[in-house]
């Protein structure tokens, strides 16, 4: 069963991420993660740890605090 | 090996649940997570998953991002 939470959380991170004109498989490289994985937190199927979070944010250039933010924009 | 981003987050979620008056068992009985595992996230020894993020800022009366806040206080 998709989590509503982790969806939005997904929903938020791709905005992010087409937003600098990076693919699945860029983002995933720059924060040596798979590309598969990137692709399962997008799509709110990977309940991604707090490491991983701040990996993916290091890798867009964002203060953490930034992939919550999916409510202000 | 203590991974010093989760050591931040575990500093500033300890500093918020201080200031909330709550014990590490009651924030624990809200958010419905072990006392203990409370404990190794304030500690920095728990790399905590997406949904215990959430389920933890809920228990806290806080939006997500503000657990990523440590810096701007």
């Amino acid at each position: 069963m998709l989590n509503p939470q982790l969806q939005e959380f997904g929903l938020h991170l791709k905005k992010l991420r087409l937003a600098r004109g990076l693919s699945q498989e860029q983002l995933g490289l720059i924060a040596e993660l798979d590309r598969t994985y990137i692709s399962g937190i997008e799509r709110g199927v990977r309940n991604v740890s707090l490491t991983n979070i701040l990996r993916i944010a290091q890798a867009l250039g964002v203060p953490p605090a930034e992939l919550f933010n999916a409510g202000d924009q």
